[in-house]
């Protein structure tokens, strides 16, 4: 039975709870949240009442924020300890920062010290640091320790672990000195020292470095896991290669947004109220609007040529839109090439030229069509065919030249790329391209 | 000393041979490939050479396909069988798709029968599909082993596996039966049977299923492996999560690329040739340009009202990319909600009516500063305001509306909402804001 079946039973209440039970044991544990999802308050909590304690927690933890704090709010006590301490730190940390002060009050209350000092010192990190992505719950070994009794530390302290697979070396001081995974312990000989086997080249990040740098890490490196340490080079904490995972979604769907000139919200669309919606995106409406006060004086000051040439006007919108779009392909490809890491400050020339050409191409191309169109459209007016034609291939040529410069201008001026450049993009190339167009029609038709 | 500081040492020359080859040995080898890619021809084979038989294959896997191509020309024969049956299957597919024919034919010559046959099949999966990203390298376990013995097929196979902490359990026939972890393994007593502590639940994917569902699942479960099997539910491979996180990467890229009106392509900013540029760009700049014949038609349409009051046409550029941001901020939205599974076909209503209510606070905000702005500059002209702010407030109701429906329109048509958006949306929200303008200004300044 798959997962909306079992849905559908659930809300018809036409399933005795046993066999629910019996059903819900055998389901993934994600596929379980994602039901809880779909539920009202009553059945939730029914349901999550009904899961084996075996696999509450994990249910608990793939939940949303909404369903974790309507379950948080039905549980006892003694219930809610329970949970607590069996959740991951790194999940209870994620829990704590959606929930409202007083169910983080009453949830504190029920962790062990010990745990609950990791939660607090987690929650410090800044937002985007490695350290606000980490966890504290891995393996450590010492240097001095046979293969053999790694094996026993494992075994016995494996199952409170996030992951078994990466295990790292470490002095009493917690200094962190080497790394060695289960497979190269499960190759060697049981009488081998760790220290004889590990590797010492540890790539490791800080608590206060930047999470998308450590995502950039993980792709190059193809690690499961990243250990993180604090000034003193001891270890604190490590990240997972699951919750990489999400920041590389994260920080997409971020550029994504800035590039589409939004402020970007780690909420998602549904769950963020109209009046977050509408302030997450009016600044740079304002902003697109303003500065078209520019383009605005510009059609103004050519007022009296338009009056001769009123037909000028109905290529407006196709200059402005073709520069446009000229030019946002060429910020999009450096923006992107950027976060990647492809692209780099000392690229600029080579990017700059490669534009050129690109530009020339695409310009004579267009142009060559659009000659064409007006030609047929306007009565065979040559002249005006002209003007249009060479506004349209100077047009493109400036946009793939602000396109590429802007981006590469405004990571040297250590301001984010996809920010800066969709506005100001728009605002050059706009006012740019009538100048051009108003320049040739003054040269061309003599206005 | 790090990986800047030895390259400076590889350059200069300035260092001898045996020290150098202390200093590789040490370092990352994803670090030494990216050494390689900074090196010219004599220096990439001169460097390899040296490198230690142990790693110089996962280097030639690191390194981009330019940096194997040099190495695979220079090296002898019996050189390339021993890295051909080195590399994992999954790596050696990535370096041959990027070879020119007469290297394939001289790489595969060199490969075992068995493991040719492998790379054949996997190179014959289209591109995107599951089939192409997976390994045929993997652990597999059979349900009547014992848990010590299993460690021991482990001990001795897992040296050439790509991974060993997900192993699969398939019966005689090969069919997919079960999952078992590293973890579980260790936790559990050597006397037990595979077949009583394997996860019999377990999530696959078939050898043609979309790469991008794939990395949906690997995000919602946490996975570090997931299998592929074929239409007979037989284990053909494994998809692994180093591969995911480049899938994620590349599929967003893809995403960003089609959102900016550009094809989407595979290869880097810096490696693509400018005819390929120009070719990935002309299609939507043409499409684009021509689109705005309509709005040419509309604003000629209205020429005697233009030549009446001149200065509305200072307004056309400011309406339309107010209209076009508005619009674009939301289906860029909608779009990236529904690539990340958040948004579907039944939330429209949802999003309409939550559109609708921001585009009435952005509106009134937006049409306040424009009233205002408007009313200085233009002398005090009332009417002109009126006109100019109700055609702004519309165009961003009318913006906001489109850019909803659209996206959704276009999945529920099965055609990417990525690439239908951006040109589409241009050209309807061009169109109609200048309709709601030329409307506005017949009522309200009597045209």
């Amino acid at each position: 039975m798959n997962k909306d079946e079992i849905l559908t039973l659930i809300i018809d209440g036409s399933i005795d709870i046993s066999k629910l039970k019996t059903l819900l044991s055998d389901m993934n544990t994600a596929d379980i949240a994602e039901i809880l999802g779909e539920l009202d308050k009553d059945k939730i909590i029914q349901i999550f009442r009904i899961l084996p304690k075996s696999i509450a927690t994990d249910v608990f933890a793939y939940a949303d924020s909404d369903e974790q704090q309507i379950i948080i709010e039905a549980l006892t006590d003694s219930e809610v300890t329970e949970i607590m301490n069996k959740l991951f730190v790194d999940d209870a940390v994620d829990f704590i920062e959606e929930m409202p002060a007083d169910v983080v009050t009453r949830v504190l209350q029920h962790v062990r010290l010990e745990k609950r000092k990791q939660i607090n010192q987690i929650l410090q990190y800044p937002d985007d640091s490695a350290g606000s992505i980490m966890t504290t719950e891995f393996v450590d070994l010492r240097e001095d320790t046979l293969v053999q009794d790694a094996f026993n530390t494992i075994r016995i302290t494996g199952l409170n672990k996030e992951t078994i697979y990466t295990c790292y070396v470490i002095r009493r001081d917690r200094l962190l000195v080497g790394v060695i995974t289960a497979k190269d312990l499960l190759l060697a000989r049981p009488s081998d020292l760790i220290s004889d086997i590990m590797d010492t080249n540890v790539i490791f990040a800080h608590t206060t470095d930047d999470r998308e740098a450590i995502a950039d890490q993980f792709q190059k490196y193809g690690f499961l896991a990243m250990p993180v340490v604090d000034k003193e080079q001891r270890l604190v904490g490590i990240i997972t290669v699951d919750d990489i995972v999400d920041v590389i979604v994260e920080e997409s769907t971020e550029d994504i947004e800035k590039m589409a000139a939004l402020v970007p919200s780690e909420d998602p669309y549904l769950k963020t109220g109209v009046f977050q919606h509408a302030k997450n995106r009016f600044l740079w409406m304002l902003i697109l609007m303003l500065s078209a006060t520019i383009t605005g004086s510009i059609i103004s000051s050519f007022e009296n040529g338009l009056m001769v040439i009123p037909i000028l006007v109905a290529f407006i919108p196709m200059l402005m839109n073709t520069g446009g779009i000229a030019g946002s392909q060429t910020s999009t490809l450096i923006i992107r090439g950027m976060a990647v890491g492809e692209i780099g400050m000392k690229d600029i020339l080579v990017i700059l030229w490669k534009e050129l050409r690109v530009g020339v191409l695409c310009g004579l191309g267009l142009g060559l069509v659009n000659f064409i169109r007006v030609f047929i459209i306007n009565n065979h007016d040559w002249k005006l065919c002209l003007t249009v034609t060479m506004s349209l291939f100077c047009t493109i040529l400036m946009a793939k030249t602000v396109g590429s410069v802007l981006p590469i201008l405004a990571k040297r001026l250590k301001i984010d790329p996809a920010i800066m450049s969709a506005p100001l993009l728009t605002t050059i190339v706009d006012a740019v391209s009538l100048i051009i167009f108003f320049s040739f029609s003054k040269a061309i038709l003599g206005l």
